[in-house]
C-alpha cells in the first residue's frame, strides 16, 4: 500500500503513525510546527521501545525509520493510501479539514477520522466523496489496545467499511463495527456505564473511591483482561450465560429497576441472541478447558503485576 | 492462628482453603459426603498448580498437606480460629449453619458468610454471639482475585472488622470495607451496571455480542488489568481526574439522562473526593511515569495473551 497519511501529532495521531510503521507501511504525520519535531520523535522512539512485548521481531530503528514528518495535511495526504484524522474535537475544524483533504488525497483513499464524539454525518454530509469517508475509533494509544469502533455513516459505502476492516487487521487492530451512528458510539457509553455506578457508590458514601477502583483492577479486571464480560459469567454457570441469566437475571432487573432504566433489562430475546453468539464459539463442552485457561492467565497475570511492582 | 474452618466445598469453599493453606495455615474442609473426596481433592491440587506463578517459592504438596477434609461442620469449627461459611445461597440454610456454629466455634473465632446476596442481619440477627459475624464476599475463584468486600452489620463489632482485615491482608487478599449493609453490596453492582450496558447495545442491534465483549477485553480490559477506572481517566487528562471530569463530564451526565437515573452524576462533592482521593495516592508530578509503566504493563500483557494464545 501506498504511505499512510496521519493528521495530528497528539497521542492518538502518534500512536496511529507507530501502530502503522510497525506493521510495515510508511507514514507521514503532520507536525505544524517545526520546533516540535524533535519532541514528538523522542516521545514516538519512547513509546515503540515501551511497547516491543508486542512485537519482538520487530526492529526499532527500522519502525522509526518508516515514520516521516511533514508540516501539512496536504504533503501527507498527496498521494496516500489511507488518511487517518486525528486532530482536536472540534466539528467545524474536522469539517474544513475533510475539505481539504478530499481535494488531495487519491480518489481510492479512504478517510477515517478518529474522533470519539461525533459521526461523519456531522462533518462530511455535504461532501463529494463521502461515501469513502467514516469513522474508525480507538482506545487511546492504539498501538498498545487494538480495540477499534468502526462507524460508517448512512453515507458510507460498504466497500470503504471492508476496506477499513482489512486494513486494521493487518495492522493487528480488533475493528468492531458499530451497525448505526450515535453520539458517543459504542465503547465510551461502556466505560461510561461503569463510572457512572462507581461515582454513585462515592456519593452514596459506601466506599473509598481507591477501593472502589480496586474492585476492578484486583477483582473483575483479572478476568476481563482475558475474557469479555459476557465470556466471563458464560464460565460463571455449568449451562453457560443462559443459565447464569436464568439463575442471577434478577440482580440486573432490580439494579435497572432501582435506576429507572426500562425492564425487564434481560429480555428473552437478549439471552436468546447472547445464548447462540456464545455457544457459536464456544460449546459447552470445553467448558471446564476454558475455565483453566482463564485461571492459568490470571495467576500469569499476577505474576506479571507482582513482577512490576504493580500491586 | 488455629486453623481455619471452611464450610461448603464449591469452588469458593475450596478456594478459600487454597488462600488458607498457601499463606502457611491448616485449613479444614467439610465435604459431607465421603466419597465425593477424591474429586475435590483432584480439584484442589490441580487449582493450587494452575496458581503457582502467584507464589513461586511455595510448595504444591505442603499447601496440600495444610488441607484436612472433615465431614461436618462440628469437626470443621471445633478449635477453629476463623471459619468461612461458603454453602449455597439459602438464607434459611445460613441461618440454621450459624447457629450451629455459634455453639461450636471457639467464643473469639470470627465467623465469616461468603454470600454475595444478603448482609450478615439477614441470617444472623437474633444470635448470641452476633457481634462477632460479618460478610466477607469474594470475586470466584479468591485464590486468584483478591478483592473481597468486608460488610459488617449494624451489629458487627468494629474489633471483628478489624480482625478480618488483618487476616485477609495475611493472606494476599485485598479487602475493600463496604459501610452500610444493602443487597447485592458493591462489587457486584459494578459488574451488573456494565453488563446492563453492554446488554442494553445488544438488544439496540448495535453490535454484535462478540465485538461488545471484545470492547472490554480487546480494550478497556488491557487497562484495567493494572489501574481502576477511576485512576485511568485520572491519567486521560492533563490536571488528572478532575481536569477530565471537567472536560468530559458532559457525556456521563448524557448518560445518565438518556437511562432516566439522577442527575448530576458528576456532582461538585464526588469530583472533590475523587480529586482529593486520587492526588492523596498519586501526585500529578508522578503522572508521566505513571502513564509510562502503564504502557509497559498494557505491552506485556499482550505478550502474555499472544504467548497463551489468548487473542
Amino acid at each position: 500500500m501506498a504511505h499512510v497519511a496521519i493528521i495530528g501529532s497528539g497521542i492518538i495521531g502518534r500512536s496511529w503513525a507507530i501502530v502503522a510503521a510497525r506493521a510495515g507501511l510508511h507514514a507521514r504525520l503532520v507536525i505544524r510546527r517545526a520546533e516540535a519535531r524533535a519532541d514528538v520523535a523522542k516521545a514516538i522512539l519512547a513509546a515503540v521501545e515501551n511497547a516491543t512485548p508486542i512485537t519482538p521481531t520487530v526492529v526499532v530503528d527500522e519502525v522509526m525509520k518508516r515514520i516521516t514528518f511533514v508540516a501539512t495535511p496536504e504533503e501527507a495526504a498527496t498521494g496516500a493510501g489511507y488518511v487517518f484524522e486525528a486532530i482536536r474535537e472540534d466539528v467545524d475544524e474536522k469539517a474544513a479539514l475533510f475539505r481539504v483533504l478530499e481535494g488531495i488525497a487519491p480518489k481510492d483513499a479512504i478517510l477515517a477520522s478518529s474522533t470519539s464524539s461525533f459521526g461523519a454525518s456531522r462533518f462530511a454530509s455535504d461532501l463529494q466523496t463521502r461515501s469513502r469517508i467514516l469513522v474508525a475509533h480507538p482506545l487511546a494509544p492504539p498501538h498498545l489496545i487494538p480495540a477499534t469502533e468502526i462507524v460508517p455513516a448512512p453515507f458510507t459505502a460498504l466497500e470503504t467499511v471492508e476496506t477499513t476492516f482489512e486494513l486494521m487487521r493487518a495492522l493487528g487492530q480488533k475493528p468492531l463495527l458499530v451497525r448505526r451512528e450515535q453520539p458517543g458510539f459504542v465503547m465510551n457509553r461502556m466505560q461510561g456505564a461503569l463510572l457512572l455506578e462507581m461515582m454513585r457508590v462515592v456519593e452514596e458514601g459506601l466506599m473509598e473511591p481507591e477501593d472502589v477502583d480496586s474492585i476492578i483492577r484486583d477483582g473483575f479486571g483479572l478476568r476481563w483482561a482475558f475474557l469479555g464480560p459476557f465470556a466471563g459469567i458464560d464460565l460463571n454457570a455449568p449451562g453457560g450465560i443462559a443459565d447464569y441469566l436464568k439463575r442471577y437475571g434478577f440482580m440486573f432487573e432490580d439494579l435497572a429497576r432501582e435506576r429507572g432504566m426500562k425492564t425487564p433489562a434481560v429480555t428473552p430475546s437478549v439471552v436468546a441472541e447472547l445464548h447462540e453468539a456464545l455457544r457459536a464459539h464456544h460449546p459447552l463442552s470445553e467448558h471446564s478447558n476454558r475455565l483453566a485457561q482463564r485461571d492459568r492467565l490470571m495467576a500469569r497475570l499476577r505474576a506479571l503485576r507482582r513482577d512490576e511492582g504493580a500491586h
